[in-house]
């Protein structure tokens, strides 16, 4: 006895008020609230296809091509819960409860680039599971299990992670603020920089800071909630400037409470600096907040703006860091790249650097929706449960 | 009628609680309170000469070598400060007090190393004026008004700069924690590196924090208090561990203060990370906190460790800062440098850079005394006020 392939693609999220601490470890509780906005899965995204029978020996999973023990206990404690949900719904059969399941999974960008894969892996594994065993209630917090940021990816648009009090962590689950269809300008490019710096991982480094930064109480006391409270109301009201500088600060302040830890991490390159002040500069200079960076806990920048912002973004980008194909630096989305004067670049008071391609790539892409189910036909597993060659 | 020649060294001293923010621009006032080493003189020092005459038309300074300007605001703050209590203590008579004034100031380290010259150049100053005029009052707060820090280089040994609460700045005076004889296995080596990185200068960049972050609120109310109180335990106890990581800590929170900026600014670039990252190798390796790490608003390093470390310290140095000229590299101090077997290298997990030459030069110092009067007649001034030829 097997059930159909269930196969859903996944977006990834970037946070504009950065998550960072965990309150509890196992459950994946943060210690303060998040926002972010959810990237169009025609851009980049995950995708999942899950698979039960009673002929599978045990569970098996293939991640991205290739085949990886499934003891990773964020994995086992997804695939739990979600079961656990199952049984109390009564969804699904007991038999079918008792199958063992097949899960492959692709991201159409690299994984190790630092572009928040987890996030859509997870949501995507759960929304797929939650499919699969036909589950009516939200799963946000599920997703939670498997990577902390995944829960906000389960919905699209403006997405609100709230920390939550219990320490069940029933709570601690994602809802959405507004569609994308909400504030449909909105734009991000993500700038990917060769990454050399040598990385704390994101689990260590919340780990770290947690433990030893003092600012971090700080943070989690008082700006937190101020910025949340704030950044809410702007997406609301469509108020690019607020929301861009709320922006801004929380990543700065993100990368803060990185130093104040002991010992100290960073993940911002001098390339990141060098778009951090690109990005100051401009808004200077257009009189007005026009552009917001966010980096998360590696150098690549995430560059949120108005759509109308964009040609004139991608120039002064191609300007200051040359590419030795500056033709195929741009991807995702149709994108121009408007003219931009020597004048304006001049008053802009930045050196172009001279070495190329430390800017390896632009990722140009919008706001979109959550996880949704494939519905072409276009399955990672045969109807067996194995997977298929032309993974993506 | 002139008066003698007279003629002070004065050393730098660099903190280990810091001063970041002010309360009061043009007094100088602090938002909290700073602790600092004094170091010995015999390594790098401000050398002043001062002279009063009625036949000099205006007041006159020469700096390194170059006549300058004396119409720089701090400067004349500091010497009307200096009249205004010869007044009030009749040090000299009226006349001696209506001359005007001829000032010759070398350091014996380059200016532009980000060195905390100016500190070493104003407690110079001040405290050469003070002899000229005669004066028995502590003149730390005068040296405030040229340099906030300098106003620590007018004791020896560890010192605190108490932020005072005085709108006027009487209170926010330097007092001597411990002589240097009190702590005399203390070193520094000084470790400086190439400077590309553009730099917001000290003034703007407090100026920025004071005004735009949030979390710097916390670190005066909260954490420089604490610290403040425990550092100067740890200097009378001559608890190295316990001195060491709070200067680590702070020097950390300083540079996440200007991380949290708005906009941010950073001083410290790659090769600061790096030398944050051998320190707290070497300390776990050692199983105990042997040497700290303290950055002012530049890339240098300055670190402090016992004497015993010292030799070890610099093989290590020399080793993962591979240097085209190794045996110049340190100056100061005689020192000697201890082979650290393979084993113990290899164990710290440090890539040693290929590139040679990112640190420029060691200066191997100690702590030490206050500014002293030169006595052997080696003055910048001849018996007329005019610069000597000989000047260091």
């Amino acid at each position: 006895m097997s059930s159909s392939v269930v196969t859903v693609v996944a977006p990834v999220n970037i946070a504009v008020i950065k998550y960072w601490g965990k309150r509890d470890e196992e459950l994946i509780l943060p210690l303060n609230d998040s926002v972010s906005a959810t990237l169009d899965t025609s851009v980049m995204c995950a995708k999942t296809s899950v698979f039960a029978s009673s002929n599978i020996t045990c569970n098996e999973i293939w991640l991205n091509g290739k085949k990886e023990s499934f003891s990773n206990k964020r994995l086992i404690n997804c695939l739990d819960a979600i079961k656990s949900i199952a049984a109390k719904e009564k969804s699904v059969d007991d038999d079918f409860l008792s199958w063992n399941v097949r899960v492959c999974s692709v991201n159409n960008f690299p994984t190790a680039a630092g572009l928040a894969s987890s996030a859509a892996g997870y949501a995507c594994l759960v929304t797929a599971l939650a499919k699969l065993y036909n589950l009516k209630s939200d799963v946000s917090c599920v997703a939670r299990l498997g990577s902390g940021s995944a829960c906000r990816s389960v919905y699209g648009g403006f997405v609100q992670w709230h920390a939550g009090t219990d320490p069940s962590g029933k709570d601690s689950v994602a809802t959405q603020i507004a569609e994308a269809s909400h504030w449909p300008e909105m734009r991000a490019l993500i700038l990917v920089v060769g990454d050399k710096a040598k990385k704390t991982s994101s689990t260590r480094g919340m780990n770290i800071t947690a433990q030893t930064s003092e600012l971090l109480k700080h943070r989690i006391q008082h700006c937190v909630p101020q910025r949340t409270t704030s950044i809410i109301q702007s997406i609301k009201e469509r108020n690019f400037p607020k929301f861009a500088e709320i922006t801004m600060k929380d990543s700065n302040q993100f990368h803060a409470v990185c130093m104040d830890s002991y010992p100290p991490f960073v993940y911002l390159t001098e390339v990141s600096h060098k778009i951090i002040e690109i990005i100051h500069k401009y808004n200077d200079l257009c009189g007005g907040i026009k552009v917001a960076y966010t980096f998360d806990a590696g150098p690549n920048a995430c560059l949120y703006l108005l759509e109308e912002e964009v040609p004139k973004m991608i120039s002064i980008i191609k300007h200051f860091f040359p590419s030795t194909t500056p033709d195929n630096l741009v991807t995702g989305l149709e994108s121009t790249s408007e003219l931009v004067s020597s004048d304006f670049l001049e008053k802009l008071a930045v050196t172009a650097e001279t070495k190329k391609d430390l800017i390896k790539n632009v990722i140009y892409t919008k706001v979109g929706q959550g996880p949704t189910e494939v519905t072409d036909g276009s399955h990672l597993l045969d109807e067996h449960g194995l997977p298929l060659n032309n993974i993506e």
